[in-house]
């Protein structure tokens, strides 16, 4: 192996960083390897990835000593996340361990209890997680680091947020649109990010593309990024990689003085870094005359089968003892005198920066009243004003801003305006931009310092801003085109389980709830069609842990503002609130509102015919859209059908449909039939795909449920169109209803026959009238509920 | 407006585009403006987006001079698909529309109709879609449209793809991964990819992010990713872009002519254009005092009151005007004598390539016989042979690219080696990689003319490349981490849609299925821990069509083998195929695996113990690791309760649980009783979320199904253990059957009570030894099936 020969008090510490992070991920026993090797020493299973920390331990070599000299509020967030072992052996040898875990502790005791953890079962994972202080990003899935690192930069001008990006995650989509992240930054108000591509070379099995690009090409494509690239290499003293950083903190220091002096924005260049080093660096040249150091075979366990071939077990040994612990290490196991002499103490350590402790950073949102929003209605009202839910809500989410300048952002990928929450700027802020842009009247609501909102065209970014602003205890709404949420799926994925395991940890507290606001709904796509339908972002929230997902379907404006304070309110959980954002009519008074918020479903007596109790048929929206249709459907029954007692039931919460063993919103069965009866005929209309309802009733929804919803049918076309082909409008449902009561009202089967015949003829005449003139007939576009109780 | 003075043919020829697109998003009636404008011309709705049309109708302009002057095999792909408006007219114009569907035909009549059916219900949507000829990207979903560019010229030597990329869509993660696709580009064996990157300058409310970059930036940004830019802006006469996409084409023929005559490799830069050019260019300069053209209020309608504001109905007219339609179109309505005179004819039109018609020009796949790929195996030897299922069918893979090498790809995130894949490689290929690369032992499998297999670490860019593939008639296969699928949820989605609406189009075939192999999956992470266990890429795809998708969990390597072929062979599907690579039993011998498979889902009567009739309880199996567990339970049941009647089925086929009338392959209640009885406990153990199951069993499912599956519980840990975190290991099993058997035969109540409280002492006994050995217990690591019926 390239033998390592620094003397320097950094290339020392580099030498026990890389020591520990081999041995973590080798040994169970003799961790300092004071005795002979052997195989008993060696873990069963030998999991871990070497390949990217002796990189990593650069980067924390080099934070080290300038966090130190400059007293740096710093962070580090470490995009190869399974280089783990490189991570927890700065953490065990600078203390944070030991502070969060007593049995952690420096000496031989915690050493050789530290060491044995890692991908132990119970102990630590192989990946950063939660349970790992100073960590807000696994860097399990790749591709988010760098956004993370911005959000956690946000609003904090004194921090400087170092992230190191692998020259694997470099290559997907999401890094690669992140880079322009500077371009959203205020050099004023705002921290910094430090990257740092790690040019490792290669990644599982193949050279990787940063790894074959030359420096030429490197440099003109991060400079044309709008960043100014810094080059280090390997050095066993750590001084390029130390020299870098401190020439990086420079630029940084540099650019924010000129900024909060009051110079005119410009293009501001930021630092990066390049860092060029062998794959497993100081690892094993070759085994089996293969070459290890420098290649794709180190990126796992480069030694593999150690415990079987005692060639393999002398290799393993002789690349231990290359890094000469017995000069890191004293006779108690305890690092040497002047290894931790550089290294941050207390709260600068890297793993117990307070702004990873998100939980206890939160500061909650000053909320404004809710009621000065509400729309004003008396019950003889009900269905009267048409007017934009979102619209309404933009004037409260000014409000919030208004209160809360320094800790709430929103983000979205260029729709705040088509999702009509333009109404936002009511508040004193606007669109956060940095670069140059026209000021001629072709722009609206754009600045250069402080905006509280953030449009760029990408949801990843979106995503990733946010979470690093969230997990840094701050607070934040993500508003989103329903069909687009899905391009982050795999994202509230992995922050999901992300959120679940800090559950566990008992150190940490809840951040603030992740809270997408997803609008221009499939019902109602206007300029689009029907790649802008598609509402399964709610059945992939579904398979998340039920203690942290949430999801809320407001019926109205004033529901969509009783919902939305409650989630901004809210810590530890993720919640997806569903609005359409065009003009709809209101039907709750807002003190109703709030108590069926509460309630999280409700029967609408005011719409019923039930006197509630012992309906003919229950009839169910779930959504707002679909909810029209269910009053209108009932309204058509009142009409028609006098004597069916017809129960209207609106949800909002998506989740009371679980068992209330299943999810702590889930109605237990007493509760649940109290609503939808124990054995009545059930029409559900619910906005997204029947699936979702399927599977939350589970064994509840026997066959006299029948659900309707998406059914993955549409077009650019009217909205009254969007529901007849997907089998949710009125008179589907009144077809239904009149089909299901017949069969448990024998005497209404003749007069049911006859209706559900015109309703066909209706259906179909519908639809001429739209081929014909291009719109819905009129009596769509006028139905106005009727109003009042029988 | 600013008017358009153009006169050349070329200029005369993109007013009529300019006109056309205009006219469709305004005009039901007078459509070449011949009477003054009336509101009752306007449509009722008005629907579209102009901003981005013009500088497509540059892009189709410069086009068609080139492919009819060179001859030249090629593909456009529109990014910014909402401006479909642009990609109609010139379809309309160049006679594509009207080859399709007579009624589209040159004169009055024709471009009445025409006009009047965009964004009318029942006629063309404001997007592209399958209905348009020469669509192969619908680009409502932005990010995809350049890799799809590549996808679409890969083994296609002759063609070169122009690929319009939006500075919208630019901002997003997959397109700013996208412009590395040259170093994965074969100049020798591969076509070209010419990307206009369209400067446009705003979004739907904001400006661009590379609206705002200068020149130099720019520049630097696209050599850096390896291109060589050319540079065009908005010039009436489209001379400018005319000229620029003259030099790209010569300058794709020297890379390709050098490559061709065998020059060494090296890094080809690769053409391409930036075409800056005023948002809504041509279209009104300011309506209400606010500038539109040239700014983001040109996105989608610029003047949008025309039916009741008459100042807007005099702005709408001059600007329709601006175009002198009547120097265009004569007075039947056709296109002047000139105007086509440089528009290519027959196939040459860019609807009308071949190539974009995949399923006509889809050769099946030569496959070979599966059967010398099984695993040998008696009826005796069942749960033998421990071998990986992947590793298994990387040896038929190989077979397929062998006899395949020009239309079949793999397209893999830099997973194929630790998927167990690497077998592929016995076939003549390699991975693909352009750019230079160690050649000294340190990659393995690499090279530079031709390979069938690319890597990349952007699960995106594989889908995009694999889309194009295979919408221009080849096929591919996609093997992924299970956990990494969900990255390309929304591009699923939005393939499956296409694949949709394609089967409602006349005139298209459908093209070769997209394949994915989902392995390393959660069960078996080994060196990863629970950010990579997330099987809900299954979900998803249970909310698409039923006649588009499917869902395979085979049990073992044969059943994988057999799968695996049938996949491939197929036509219009999106299939999910689901196995693990670590190395498992084989139960079936391949005549069996085969008929197993055929069926979807089988009792597996030498395992049960209920000799085919009224067993106490039924034990299922759906996936691979899971179906192990349900065999051990079977195993303990019969030694431990050998009076219990135990039946075991295995599902194969996850949608024969569907109803009949819901998937073409759901079974209706004859045979799903005939599998699962009518009344007896049934306990499912399941690979993924047990939501799935639930909603496919819907009211099916009753309480007597228990279902078993991932509870979103993991972390980097043992096999076992992964199980018995979420209640799916065998003893669990067992304590749910002898539950449920007891309650339908009190006899074995007593009994049953003193076994659960045995089995839950077993697991915590398990528990123990695996945190303190690190490894499972050597019971459940020889675990091996005993083999026989009673």
């Amino acid at each position: 192996m390239a033998s390592i020969s620094s003397s320097g008090v950094h290339g020392r510490y580099l030498r026990a960083l890389h020591y520990l992070s081999a041995a973590q991920i080798y040994l169970q026993d003799n961790v300092l390897v004071r005795e002979p090797l052997r195989p008993e020493h060696v873990k069963p299973r030998l999991l871990g990835h070497w390949g990217t920390c002796p990189g990593i331990n650069l980067v924390q070599t080099a934070l080290n000593q300038a966090i130190s000299r400059d007293d740096l509020d710093a962070l580090l967030i470490t995009g190869p996340g399974h280089g783990a072992a490189a991570v927890l052996a700065n953490l065990y040898l600078d203390g944070t361990l030991g502070r969060f875990d007593s049995a952690m502790s420096l000496g031989h005791a915690g050493l050789h209890r530290f060491i044995k953890a890692f991908c132990w079962p119970g102990g630590y994972p192989s990946h950063l997680f939660p349970g790992v202080p100073g960590t807000i990003h696994e860097g399990g899935e790749l591709g988010y680091a760098l956004a993370t690192a911005f959000g956690a930069a946000f609003d904090e001008p004194g921090r400087v947020v170092a992230c190191i990006v692998g020259d694997g995650e470099a290559e997907t989509g999401p890094t690669a649109a992140s880079w322009h992240s500077t371009k959203f930054l205020d050099p004023a108000s705002d921290g910094a990010v430090l990257p740092i591509l790690h040019l490792n070379g290669y990644k599982i099995s193949n050279p990787t593309v940063f790894g074959t690009m030359d420096r030429d090409e490197l440099t003109a494509l991060f400079t044309g990024y709008g960043w100014e690239p810094h080059f280090a290499t390997a050095d066993p003293e750590a001084a390029e990689i130390c020299q870098a950083v401190d020439d990086s903190l420079s630029k940084i220091r540099a650019i924010q003085a000129a900024a909060r002096g009051g110079a005119a924005p410009g293009r501001p260049r930021w630092p990066m870094i390049l860092l060029d080093t062998p794959k497993g660096w100081t690892g094993v040249e070759e085994v089996d005359g293969q070459p290890v150091e420098g290649s794709f075979r180190s990126h796992q366990v480069p030694v593999p089968n150690v415990r079987d071939d005692p060639d393999h077990l002398r290799k393993l040994e002789a690349w231990l003892r290359s890094y000469r612990p017995e000069e890191l290490f004293d006779d108690d196991g305890r690092p040497a005198a002047d290894l931790l002499s550089f290294v941050p103490v207390g709260d600068r350590r890297l793993g117990c920066n307070p702004a990873t402790f998100g939980g206890h950073r939160r500061r909650p949102l000053d909320l404004p009243a809710i009621p000065d929003f509400a729309i004003d209605l008396t019950a003889a009202e009900r269905g009267g004003p048409e007017e934009s839910p979102l619209k309404r809500v933009a004037r409260y989410l000014a409000g919030v801003i208004a209160r809360n300048p320094h800790n709430f952002r929103m983000v979205c990928p260029d729709e705040l305006e088509s999702n009509k929450l333009g109404g936002v700027f009511e508040a004193p802020t606007h669109r956060h931009y940095q670069w140059p842009f026209a000021e001629d009247g072709r722009t609206e609501h754009l600045g250069r310092r402080g905006g509280r909102v953030l449009e760029v065209l990408s949801e990843h970014l979106c995503q990733g801003w946010l979470q690093g602003y969230l997990l840094t205890g701050r607070h934040g709404l993500f508003p989103c085109y329903e069909a687009f949420l899905p391009i982050v799926t795999s994202m509230m994925n992995q922050f999901a389980k992300f959120m679940k395991m800090s559950g566990e940890v008992p150190w940490r507290k809840p951040v603030p709830s992740l809270n997408y606001l997803e609008t221009s709904t499939l019902w109602r796509q206007e300029h689009n069609g029907f790649s802008h339908q598609s509402p399964d972002f709610i059945n992939s929230l579904l398979n998340k842990k039920g203690d942290i997902m949430r999801v809320y379907l407001p019926p109205d404006a004033n529901c969509l503002l009783s919902t939305l304070d409650h989630c901004l309110a809210g810590v530890g959980h993720v919640n997806l609130i569903i609005a359409n954002k065009n003009p709809g009519p209101c039907w709750l008074p807002m003190d109703e509102a709030i108590a069926h918020c509460r309630a999280g479903a409700s029967i609408w007596k005011w719409a019923s015919t039930d006197d509630g109790i012992d309906p003919d048929v229950v009839l169910v929206g779930i959504g707002d859209i679909v909810t029209v249709e269910t009053l209108a459907a009932a309204q058509i029954l009142r009409r028609e059908v006098p004597e069916l007692r017809v129960r209207v039931v609106n949800v909002t919460d998506l989740l009371i449909l679980e068992k209330d063993t299943a999810h702590p919103h889930g109605l237990g069965s007493q509760l649940f039939d109290s609503l939808f009866t124990a054995d009545r005929p059930v029409i559900v209309n619910f906005h997204g795909y029947p699936s979702a309802v399927r599977q939350l009733l589970g064994d509840r929804g026997g066959p006299r449920f029948t659900i309707n919803g998406y059914r993955e049918e549409g077009t650019t076309t009217t909205p009254f169109d969007m529901l007849a082909r997907n089998g949710a409008s009125r008179y589907h449902l009144v077809t239904q209803a009149l089909k299901a009561a017949a069969a448990h009202n024998p005497a209404a089967a003749v007069r049911a026959a006859e209706r559900v015949l015109h309703y066909e003829y209706v259906l179909r005449d519908h639809s001429r009238v739209i081929r014909e003139t291009g719109e819905d007939p009129p009596e769509i576009r006028e139905w106005k509920w009727e109003g009042g109780r029988r």
